[in-house]
């Protein structure tokens, strides 16, 4: 059997992803399908819509044969150790290949950018530097100093969200010596040629997740956006919980923490840089939303999503301390399962004595420090629910097996 | 200008406080009251029931000249360092004598065992630490260390627990070499014999309590109990911020706030002592409600007090080392005016040029490391709120003067 990887967040997973998915197995002829995906909060530093659960219900109906969690130590950080995370846990699983959306669309054109870099890496530091020390943020600095040396022909455009992403997955498989192959499906909406798949029934998940956030909540203005499994889900995780989770949801939390932390305490926060931390604690008092407080706190320097992911470690408090054996060496200590389908039950079974890392079916008795951060992140998570569902969410997360799906029967087991 | 010193809570301010206070002023003959009062949390370790504001007010208009906070250093303490605090700001504002209630009732008494207990310090903390090792709690430690040396006839029964608070106001009259003098009224119900305090119109501050946290909070019900003041600022209070605060309103963000630590983070909180902590880490998961979750963690060692305490420092994030200070030397460094009378205003004007400590009319613009523990509490108190009222509560906090009063027109200046 042979495994092909895709790396997710599904926030949630909309017809888009559902392109993504089925170009993936036709372009790699795959026998299984395995998604890497973030869990309670995500990379640009905001907690996921709905639960892991939900979104790997979400997953498995749509057409993926397994579901593992991406830990938090890599899911809510720079597009390097993201990516060091995700690709080391689909070589731990024996995936042939991973296959990426990017703007670009050309693998060979990540392949030369990673050498081309790799080569001229004493040079595109110091250009990085000095772009920075004009004030420009590190994304920023990178993407310019990146255009000043190449040209776009034959190398991909680092100014473009996926594609960055993209050279992070080609550039890990190459640090981690893996033997996994990439390939990449252009993402742009241009790219969608398929004819169930026209214009007119991909939307952005920003776009679907401002509908959910409405007051009105019309889920008819999205339904053509999404699989009708995405839409049930969606639908019975708002009548179970009463809320899709967003940034306000945590406000309270957040102001408490920074309010009764002191600047040394902060300062010992994954993130924390240059004395980042003051700042926040400057506006904190008077700012009335999440938003206001973003609003306040924002500068050329700092890009709203890394001072979200920053709010996110101080709400979780991860210390640089407990992030220190991740950014000297990104690789993924443990594979927690969140569900399958018969084939991913089968393509498990056909590689599990040659995978080296635990497999995770349950929370409990496991206690790996980086695992302990995915706890404090799903603390968090359900900590704004009011009593006595908090407590039984809280449990749920510690006992719950793999959700277990047959695909061709349709039903769960 | 002569002035008494009392040391109370006033949570809220009922009959039994008016008649100590009356008894107090008629005892001494002094010129000038002056309150030492709690703040945002009090000895119990519980949230105050309204805010400083609304208490100074209560107490102003029951006949108290000059309201100043005791710092949350020595507010939310053991009985010891709570006197300690309290006896240095009433001799630093030059107070001739200080008046509390006591179930002995005879000064000569609390005289009587300061000394004795001076005198027998080897045997009696013998005696107590054998009685710990038992298992006892270490209030019912001292307590019968206490009672297997003396007898009671001429000493004070110290398992009562304001006599062993006005056992610590003389020790530290003592221990600070302070020129005030101690004075103390009987606190039993048998010993309000004012005909306007009669047995009907005292109730204990717990049962007031318990009828404002009920669903109905049928005012009528205690109206007996209270002077008119003390109701007005009740419903006022009400009806400004919606609640009367209590523990459970706080359990949200005591649970965010241990499911985010680590034991080794909870064992820098003030009073985590024995892995007490680790019980803490292990019972709060599975509680629906801070009533809940203190029947879970109670022993027989661990007096509900002294748990409590223990989660009002976790709920602040006070650390062993903020107040390792106040261990070493418990003296207060600045002295916090909440609220004045007109003759309150004249005392203070009079003794002003002799006054050692800082006066603090606003909050702005200090930082004594003591000071910013206050912030913490008051940050920690007002965190509840709903926006944008919690925005306008913080701004308060740090802005409002000292209320005052003009005890003879009735009316606010």
């Amino acid at each position: 059997m042979k495994a092909v990887g895709v790396i997710v967040e599904y926030n949630p997973f909309h017809n888009g992803h559902w392109y993504h998915l089925d170009e993936t197995k036709r372009k790699t002829n795959a026998d299984c399908t395995i998604a890497v995906m973030s869990g309670n909060f995500l990379q640009r530093g905001e907690p996921a819509l709905v639960s892991k659960w939900a979104r790997t219900r979400m997953a498995l109906e749509a057409g993926v044969d397994i579901v593992i969690e991406l830990p938090y130590a890599f899911a809510t950080q720079k597009a390097q150790n993201f990516a060091n995370g995700a690709i080391s846990l689909l070589s731990a699983l024996h995936c042939e290949k991973v296959c990426f959306g990017s703007e670009n669309g050309t693998i060979d054109n990540f392949e030369s950018t990673v050498e081309f870099l790799k080569n001229n890496q004493q040079t595109y530091d110091q250009t990085t530097r000095q772009y920075l020390k004009e004030g420009y943020s590190y994304p920023k600095a990178t993407s310019l100093a990146y255009s000043s040396l190449s040209n776009h022909d034959t190398y991909v455009d680092l100014s473009k969200p996926n594609n960055i992403l993209g050279y992070h997955y080609v550039k890990a498989i190459h640090d981690q010596n893996s033997s996994m192959k990439a390939e990449t499906i252009t993402r742009t909406s241009a790219g969608y040629h398929d004819e169930t798949f026209s214009h007119e029934s991909i939307a952005s998940a920003t776009s679907i997740r401002k509908t959910l956030f409405s007051a009105e909540k019309n889920i008819e203005e999205i339904r053509n956006y999404l699989p009708s499994s995405t839409v049930n889900w969606l639908l019975s995780y708002y009548e179970e919980n009463q809320l899709f989770h967003r940034w306000e949801d945590y406000f309270t939390l957040l102001k408490y923490k920074l309010l009764t932390s002191t600047p040394f305490e902060l300062a010992n926060i994954y993130e924390a840089e240059e004395g980042i931390e003051n700042r926040l604690l400057t506006y904190i008092s008077e700012a009335t939303s999440f938003q206001d407080f973003m609003e306040k706190i924002k500068t050329k320097r700092y890009t709203w999503t890394r001072l979200q992911r920053f709010c996110v470690h101080i709400l979780t408090n991860t210390t640089k301390e407990q992030l220190k054996p991740i950014n000297e060496n990104p690789i993924a200590t443990y594979i927690r399962l969140l569900g399958m389908s018969q084939k991913g039950q089968s393509y498990i079974n056909h590689v599990k004595k040659d995978i080296d890392l635990p497999i995770l079916s349950k929370a409990t008795g496991f206690s790996d420090e980086l695992f302990m951060l995915d706890w404090k992140a799903a603390r968090t998570y359900l900590a704004i629910f009011p009593e006595p569902l908090r407590t039984k969410l809280l449990r749920q997360e510690y006992a719950t097996p793999p959700i277990r799906f047959n695909e061709e029967q349709r039903v769960y087991l």
